[in-house]
Formats: C-alpha cells, structure tokens, sequence
C-alpha cells in the first residue's frame, strides 16, 4: 500500500493511492496514519478496505509527512562509499548515527526555509525506513520484520553549523523545514528489494545526486539492526539511511542552495519529492 | 509550584507537592503535565487551583518523568569549564548541542539498565530546562520567558558508546533508561536565581560532583536563545545543560558504574533523584 497523509499543515487527514494512483479518503478506516496504525494490526486492517469503496478525494491537495507524531527521526551519516569520498571523511567501520530534531519534518513539496544566517545550506536524498513494531536488540536476520515500510526523505542540512561549530552534527540537521518526508508511506511488501531502489535529486532541473541503494556500507536490515543496540525503535520512528554523491559539499568548488532554487528528488517507487528554496523569515 | 506525574509507568497522573510538601493530585484540574499545560495560559489555570482542596495522595508512589509527551530531549556538552578540562577536552567556543533520544527518558528514581556490553557507563547531574512557550530565534535578554520551568536530569552516558564508536554521540546518550527527569517540574517563579544553585551526585555515597549553576560557561539564557535559532523549540522541550566536574571519565583512573552501584543526585530546590544500577536485560 502506498498511505499518505493530505491537508493543511496540522489538519492532515489519512489517504492511501489507490493502483490507478488516484487518492482516497481513510478517514473512515483510521484516525490518521500514526504509531498506532503502522504495526502489523494496523495496517492489516488498513489492508482489509477495498480501495474502491473509499472515498475518492477531488483536486490536488498537499501532501504532509506519511507519519504522524514520529517519535524519533534519526540519520546514518556518510553511508554511500563514494560519498564518504567526496566529503573527505573516512568510511566509517560502523554506522554513524546522530539525530534530527522532530520539529524539522514537514511534507515532501512544504518549501524550505535557509536558516537566517545560512550560507552552506545543502541537498541529500535519502531512503526512509519507517519502523513498525518496536524493535530492541534485534538481530540483522529479523531487522526487516519491525519494518512498516520506506519513503523518501531529504536530509537537508546546512555545512557551517553541521561541521564548523563544534564537533556534533545536530545543530546543522534539525532547522526547521530540514526534514521533508514523503510523498507515501510504501508498506514493506510492495518492496521486492530495499537494497535495489535508484534514488536522484535535481536542483533546478539539473542532475546533483544519482544512486542506488546498492551501495549502501550498511544495509536497512543492518542499520535497523545496529540502532536498535543503542536506543528501542519506536513505531513511527524514521530512519533515514544516509545519501550517495552529489552533494552541495562535494563540489569543486561547493555550491549551496540560494533563495528561489527548486530541488526535485524521488527514489524508485518512492514517489518524488519538490521543494521551493525560500528565504529566511522570522 | 512544584509539578510532578506519579503512578505506574505510562499510566501517571498529575500532581503538586504543596508548601507542606505533600503530594496532591491534580487530576480535577488538568488531564496531565505535558505541552498544553506548560504555556502561561495552562500554568495559570494550575496557580488558581487551592492545594488544600485537592485530593492528598496516600503512600509514596512511584514519580514518573515531570512532562509528558518530551518532544525534544536536547543536550549541551562541556559547559562547565571544569568538566571540559577532566575530559580533555578544548573549552568550546559556543555551545556544543546533541540530541537524547526520546524513548531514554524515565522517571526520577527508576533503574538505571546497563546496556549490552556496555564498559563505561557513566553519570552526569544536569540541570534541566523545561520550554513553556514555543521559541524561535529568541534573544538571550528575553530567553527566559519562554520557559516552564526547571528539572533535575541525570545525563547517563555511555562513553564508549559516545566516544569510541564514531565521531558523533547520540549513541551513547539516548540509550534506554539514561534519561531520568524530575522529581519535580519546579515552575521558574520559584527560582529566583538559575545560575546559583548548588548540585551534587554520590556514588553509593560517595560524592563524585559538586557544583554550582554559578560555573556554566553559556548560561540557561544564551542556551535557550542559541538552541532556538537551530530548531524551534517546542513546549514540553527540555534542555539538558552540561554537568560539572567529577565524572568517571574524568578520574584517574576512569570509574564507570557496575550493577548494583546507586546513585543518588540533587539539585537546590529542584529534589533529589536515586536510581539503582541493574544489569542488561533483554
């Protein structure tokens, strides 16, 4: 199933696409698509409605984050080899893990805002792992069963306060419109491989980033595996997977995002994504 | 006013501690103490209740986590000058920010789990910062009116986790249970000074920190108004603001906690928290 969440920021209501990609209500289904819904009960009986009964919904509306309430939202750095390379940073023996604050997500074609003061800010398209069953200490092999499914996600992230002020990335991941997820929630199953997907990003219409999961260091059944020794996996928390080359950062010489920049990204299956730059405003 | 949530873990309710340290439930007054309850509009419906009118509660139940619902458990490191200087580490330049996951956040006096394999878990008396008020890109002259109120937190840390596992260290802070808050959520009228009080942790008795608000490098003020122009911060947030020196990192040679070691913890005014030391358990 690919479930979405569509309406004004705040009012989003519960939708899922139907296989002619229409959109249909599932308000009369679910209260919304949240922890509650994304464990193997929940999107059964998701499963059980015939999408043809639903109601269909009339013009384009927005798209808001596939996920309600994500407890956690947390990043893998430098996963992709030949981005490690084009960073200048070392591949990591083991996953790099820091957080982005929740207060950054938004919906996958909501604008982003530069923080005032920003001059680095930066693109990465990156797969999402949405966990649905809480998962704690649970070994590579069984990963993927805590999965509910995977989305698109664009790690944006501004270099100066990423990387110089002070050692922790945080402070560079979390501003506010940083994290826009979606367009769907995929369930797992409609997935064959996770490991297979071609993932790209244009800014302005020009090719930046193109990859494919493949060469991932750390699969998604590993990464979710790996986290899961440090913190419990939450159903709803995001896990977004790290991004191949062609970031801003990589460039010789590096080239940010300025006001007015459109970035489009999606990843096979996925849907895509579309995002207007837009200036600080307080 | 002291704000607490007692009860069974996920099933706490509200209460204050009245002037005669009583514990009295809240529950007529408002459904619990989290992001709604925390602006001023919520906390004056509190102020109005008469604490002699409401219920006492028998016994000495369990204290859950003062705030319900923590959307954002942000951490400062090295802002105590002394701290810096025991970890060998640089004093840093502006405030260093990383990110507690959510899901570690426990009450007061409940167990502290050693994680699988963990060496060198360690404490950290911190003070805590509850926002009231959403804040965005607040200068540091108005940064106090957008908080709560005040907590205790220990900021348990893994080092090895944190420290020999990568560059970032989200994954030695955010681990299951090293996140304790309260007793109480002591309401910042009640504070007149916040950068002249007095902390302290033992060890099995022992104390390992003393310290004073007095020494931060970034005071609750520049820490509230520089978090805010990096992400919003939401009611309900908490900033945890460094500890002082005497850490087992810092010993010579290392001290690191073992199962069945107690740590005891308090800061004036804000109560005092233990937590026994347990041993990993699936």
């Amino acid at each position: 199933m690919k479930l979405v969440r569509y309406g004004n920021p705040g009012k989003e209501k519960p939708g899922l696409i139907d296989a002619e990609g229409k959109l249909r209500d599932l308000s009369s289904v679910v209260p919304d698509i949240g922890p509650e819904q994304l464990g193997q009960v929940g999107l059964a009986r998701i499963r059980k409605a015939n999408p043809a009964k639903l109601p269909a919904v009339r013009g384009n509306p927005r798209f808001g984050c596939p996920v309600a309430h994500v407890p956690k939202f947390i990043a893998i750095g430098l996963n992709y080899s030949d981005h490690a390379a084009e960073s200048n940073m070392p591949i990591p023996a083991e996953p790099i893990v820091f957080m982005k604050a929740t207060s950054c997500i938004q919906g996958p074609n909501d604008p982003v805002m530069l923080p005032r003061g920003s001059v680095k800010s930066d693109w990465e398209v990156e797969l999402g792992i949405v966990i649905g069953t809480r998962a704690r200490y649970v070994p590579s092999t069984k990963a993927l069963s805590y999965v509910a499914g995977y989305t698109v996600v664009n790690d944006v992230s501004e270099r100066e306060f990423q990387l110089e002020r002070g050692t922790q990335w945080d402070k560079g991941k979390g501003c506010d419109t940083f994290g826009p997820i979606g367009p769907w929630l995929v369930t797992a199953d409609e997935i064959p491989n996770v490991q297979r997907l071609g993932m790209w990003l244009d800014v302005n219409g020009e090719r930046m980033q193109t990859g494919n999961t493949r060469t991932m260091i750390f699969n998604c059944a590993k990464l979710v595996s790996y986290c899961s020794h440090f913190m419990t996996l939450e159903p709803g928390d995001v896990i977004t997977t790290g991004t191949p080359p062609g970031v801003g950062l990589g460039m010789k010489p590096p080239k940010y995002l300025k006001k007015g920049d459109v970035m489009t990204l999606g990843i096979d299956g996925l849907g895509e994504q579309r995002q207007l730059v837009v200036p600080f405003k307080a």
